[in-house]
């Protein structure tokens, strides 16, 4: 066990990509915990593109991180100390304690929103990706949001992304016909081969206007948007009547430092009496527990597949962040602790 | 009675703004109705800002005014001679027989779609405007998308224009405080003081995000859209959590020979968990006989008011369309024959 705790710590609003000097990175003594709190030993912190929009100023779903603050993650972990009788010392829990090595977390920290989970009935990555966040995200948001029917065309982008993967999925288990939209021939593969898209169109190869027609021949009825830009704009022109779309986020633009690009495209919904509509995924926290059964069953038959990209190392935090916005990542990026 | 017929034939297709040199005016022989068709001399002819869409090539929720052919509107008249049943020469009829003083309607263009109206129990132009399509637009997109709740805040922009009036005093009827942008102080004071709007914002004076926050502090839960470009962002900054956006027209957006300005604060609708619906009158038509029915009863008591600008003479009509996009009209835009 290292005899140090690293930490990242924003110390800097970053300006377009967030660089290793927007950060302090520290190697401070463990922390004790005291009554009613645990300490736990970080496994695996959880990177996801949200994580650029907490660094900036101003009003969104949730306050910025502040600077000095250790940088907001999520995490998973093992409690190795505890003075409360909800946590026992061995076992996995998950929350949100941030880019560093350990954390004591009580009642003014978090400790209500620490649960925990069980190693022997997935692998404990998965609790990151199709039974954490990224999961629900892609669970609920398509479900309750994009409202698929069976035969209709979903259209996910960041198709191979955490989010994507399960939006994909579950689309299929629902009888669509699935669309992804990923960067590069491996992705694509990826998606249609091992997860069992329909189809998969290379955003980096060839004009994606004509890529998307044929696969998606009669249109797209549901568009689970992860990428903004561009790419949301080609498939608003492809959109059919009634259409739903699903603001989930918009990787494309977090690293701007010039304007949003609005999609010009948006007359589209009138054209076809459609709907773009944003989510956040904490809406459906109470009913969280409800999906992580489905998809549990799901997964222990073999119906719902994952792919993460474990790097390995907490002082790689940086860098390892930029995978998501240049898509190296292939998967649900976490960092192995 | 004039003996000619005057027409507008549309015959290019417009590059910003529609010139009297994309139209032919001609001034034939009124034409004569045979078995089956009625000859209907017109009153009033609908200027709305749809027009200058249907004029462009391209796919849209109705087919393109081909070129050559008498240019689309909205029309009221008089029936002049009838060889159906369906019909009694002095009836007054609201059809779609478009630019022209007469017209021979029958079973290929638009004798279905012909409907009486009674001059008895509202005067003429209100078949138009309240009680016409800008009144069943107004209705249905905010009460159906919209979905006003008592004590909300609705805003809603072209607020002196033909669907902008009676979304803003449907809201009132709702129970809802509702602020309208106009183009200018007298329309403004038009929708306060005439119409009941508790607020209005005069987007060509002053900073509109600031009067918009004062006029709604508590920010905005439906947007009903006719205008889109800037004045959509700026509302879409200061939506709340939840909200409605209705996406009615973009009238700023019309005339562009550059590409349509995609809204850039579109990631609101993330943050506020939002949603942006568009609409087209006519999936209501099943139901239109509702909304008259409980519109009429407005008007009759006096709820429900209207202003029409009423431009006299047919051969005015490239000039008189460009006043809505102009903003020089005040209230729904008619030519009267």
């Amino acid at each position: 066990m290292s005899t140090l705790n690293k930490q990242f710590k924003l110390t800097a609003r970053p300006v377009g990509n967030a660089k290793r000097s927007d950060f302090e990175y520290l190697e401070t003594t463990i922390p004790t915990a005291t009554d009613g709190e645990v300490l736990v030993k970080t496994l695996y912190i959880s990177l996801d593109p949200a994580m650029r929009g907490w660094m900036n100023e101003g009003k969104s779903y949730i306050k910025p991180v502040a600077l000095g603050e250790v940088m907001r993650a999520g995490t998973l972990g093992e409690v190795i100390a505890s003075h409360t009788p909800k946590f026992k010392v061995g076992q996995h829990v998950v929350g949100n304690w941030g880019v560093q090595g350990y954390a004591v977390i009580g009642a003014g920290n978090g400790i209500d929103t620490l649960y925990a989970v069980d190693a022997k009935l997935a692998p404990l990555p998965k609790y990151m990706s199709l039974l954490g966040m990224p999961g629900m995200t892609g669970y609920f948001g398509l479900l309750d949001v994009g409202l698929p029917k069976a035969g209709e065309t979903v259209v996910v982008s960041g198709a191979a992304g955490a989010v994507g993967q399960v939006v994909g999925q579950v689309a299929k288990i629902k009888g669509c016909r699935v669309v992804g939209i990923a960067g590069g021939r491996d992705k694509c593969d990826f998606v249609v081969n091992e997860l069992g898209f329909d189809a998969c169109v290379d955003y980096k190869s060839g004009d994606l206007r004509a890529s998307l027609k044929e696969a998606a021949p009669k249109g797209v009825d549901v568009y689970f948007d992860n990428v903004g830009g561009d790419i949301l704009d080609v498939v608003l022109g492809q959109i059919r009547m009634k259409a739903r779309i699903v603001i989930c986020g918009a990787i494309s633009q977090y690293n701007n430092t010039t304007p949003v690009k609005g999609p010009a495209n948006y007359l589209s919904l009138l054209v076809n009496r459609a709907r773009m509509e944003g989510i956040v995924v904490f809406d459906w926290a109470p009913r969280y527990g409800e999906a992580m059964r489905e998809m549990g069953g799901w997964l222990a038959t073999g119906k719902l597949k994952g792919r993460e990209d474990i790097v390995e190392g907490i002082e790689t935090f940086p860098e390892t962040l930029n995978k998501l916005f240049t898509g190296e990542n292939f998967g649900k990026l976490l960092i192995k602790a």
